[in-house]
């Protein structure tokens, strides 16, 4: 049987329903299609999710995509807000004693009912709270920007390689059926050879208004602007569309100092990526556009478009050439769920995730010589 | 009367019609609104067009856009092909002695029904035919771009200058109405502050399948590949949309040298380009991706799509925001009739021309900007 290494409670659990079979007659079947016991309750074969964070982004959108997790939920809360955590406890059916604070998160260490810590917070607490929920025996899920430097990426995947714990990044877009089916398409070269990428991330940021923008504006909070927040869907659609790692960037940095959202951080960015197959990868990340979220990649015999490319739940392709367009039907899913249900699944299987904690080091290394090659007015080899 | 320094014939003309009213009364009613006069022919108030070289776009695009013009007619061909030439000067009412080789072009002097010479050869031509167009006492109409270096711009516009005759860069898309209503819409601030504008132009270049390409990828014809043919339309329409001039440019450029059609001229090349106000434009060019012509302009309101942004006769034009998009429904209107008319018109009340060789010269310029900065792999100032 296939014990994955951090999978004690999960294979006693197994145990007892499969161990007389699997001793005869070999592993049990896989996990990822665990068989309904009617006995149980829904939950039961679900790992379980502690949220580290309880801002907007948690609270809205990847709380409610549990109800439609095969193999995820959610059992415990990390915030800094007690009577909210409570709250949110009563309405998804978590423990009490399953709320920490920020304070006492170590003492995660001994609730068995999590098995993943879910780090939702501002970028520049990713690596402590990755650190400490590795140190807990935890395996990690950690939103994108991974970290806000190449240091701080590389001691979280250290410290979850030394604890012995799965780290994943949160880059939802590579569970999202569009950009899935795009990348399939590509690969089986229905737009013919790749030449060149484009993308746009636009949203205007409201630090005043919206509270979950407050500390993007903070350089020390958010480690950069547009681009650690939204040109980095740009930045990652560029590799996953192609398949490739850039060599080389170009960069061109604009801010209105006069606004007091970009004293200090970056507003409007302009990057180039070359990859070594020659395909060019064009991209603007804005913190003051009208709302764009869009990505086209051009083939020498067709072009393909995701606008958006990086919603929530809306998406749409087209694909056209000289002779007309076309928008294939396919069907919404939530991204967010099969992100979830991915990581669980790797933690089950003892599977590398796809989106692993060196894809997020990637795009900070890259992050930082588009930053290089923009204050310098060069080509940055990467 | 405000007789332009070179409609003597145009004043000939005029006298026999206003001269006594004038004498009297003060100036003719302007040119651009000829009254019709039953008793001459409905080509008569029409300033006459040598055309200079008969190749597709000519042939296909341009004369027959003749017959939507106010102001301007086609009196003269000049061409290699005297078979061809006469056939086309058949079917446009053009008089046999009105056909010129490129030999004896110079004697178009002689010919008082050509005032304007409009050339449509191969880059590296445009600044010899342009020179002796002058020479020979002719306006001139030039295609873009405008000449394969900034030495021949220069000395384009001082071989005009010095004969004291107009000259015009055929920027089509500058007399097009969707692109005209995009400028008027980004002037009256419909789009609120514009941050950024992106601009892809792509086309196979098919030089063996398609003889009007054949010369388009030889150096000393073209000046250079795809940035010199079809991404100079997303330089130019940078530079409109903003009404600003770029200070720097940056630039990536790949063309894979393995095929044939890129061992001279450059295939992809991206650039971006830094305005006054901040705002950065970012585009693309190519000589083998699938079609493409189309641009946005992001503002911090709204933005706006033309796509296609520069094609022949259908253009679309789409204005978006956070709460939705809408596509105003514009008019499409003969781009080369109003082109031809307005070149007419210039020389007929003795304007400058909205696209004069100094527009012509500025892109060459930034052309060739582009080119270093993607060499050197650093920003050029401009």
């Amino acid at each position: 049987m296939p014990a994955p290494p951090d999978s004690r409670r999960h294979f006693l659990r197994q145990l007892s329903l499969g161990a007389a079979l699997a001793a005869v007659a070999g592993p049990v079947p896989a996990f990822s299609h665990p068989q309904p016991d009617p006995m149980k309750p829904a939950d039961s074969g679900k790992l379980g999710f502690a949220i580290v964070g309880l801002g907007k982004f948690a609270t809205q959108q990847i709380m409610p995509s549990f109800k439609d997790c095969k193999h995820a939920r959610i059992t415990a809360l990390v915030s800094g807000s007690p009577d909210k955590a409570k709250q949110l406890a009563q309405e998804y059916g978590v423990a009490e004693k399953s709320i920490y604070s920020y304070d006492n998160f170590d003492s995660i260490k001994d609730n068995p009912e999590v098995d993943i810590v879910y780090i939702i917070l501002p970028n520049s607490m990713h690596a402590e709270y990755t650190i400490r929920a590795a140190k807990a025996g935890k395996h990690v899920l950690c939103e994108k920007p991974m970290a806000t430097s190449v240091e701080d990426c590389e001691k979280m995947i250290a410290a979850c390689n030394k604890a012995g714990k799965k780290l994943m990044i949160a880059y939802r877009a590579h569970y999202e059926p569009f950009n899935l089916d795009a990348m399939d398409r590509i690969r089986k070269g229905e737009l013919g050879k790749i030449k060149a990428i484009t993308s746009d991330h636009g949203r205007p940021v409201k630090p005043t208004e919206d509270k979950a923008d407050s500390w993007r504006v903070v350089k020390k909070m958010a480690g950069g602007g547009s681009l650690m927040d939204i040109g980095i869907y740009a930045l990652n659609a560029c590799r996953y569309l192609t398949g490739e790692e850039p060599v080389e960037v170009t960069a061109q940095e604009f801010s209105d100092k006069s606004d007091p959202r970009f004293k200090e951080v970056e507003d409007n960015i302009h990057f180039t990526l070359r990859f070594p197959s020659g395909v060019l990868a064009s991209c603007t990340s804005s913190y003051s556009y009208s709302e764009v979220k869009r990505g086209r990649v051009f083939g020498d015999k067709a072009w393909l478009d995701l606008d958006p490319l990086s919603d929530y739940y809306e998406h749409n392709m087209k694909i056209g050439d000289d002779k007309g367009k076309e928008e294939p039907k396919l069907k919404e899913g939530n991204q967010f769920a099969a992100e979830l249900d991915h990581m669980a699944e790797c933690v089950r299987d003892n599977k590398t995730p796809k989106t692993p904690g060196e894809e997020g080091l990637k795009d900070v290394r890259y992050i930082m010589a588009i930053y290089e090659a923009a204050k310098k007015g060069k080509a940055v080899k990467v």
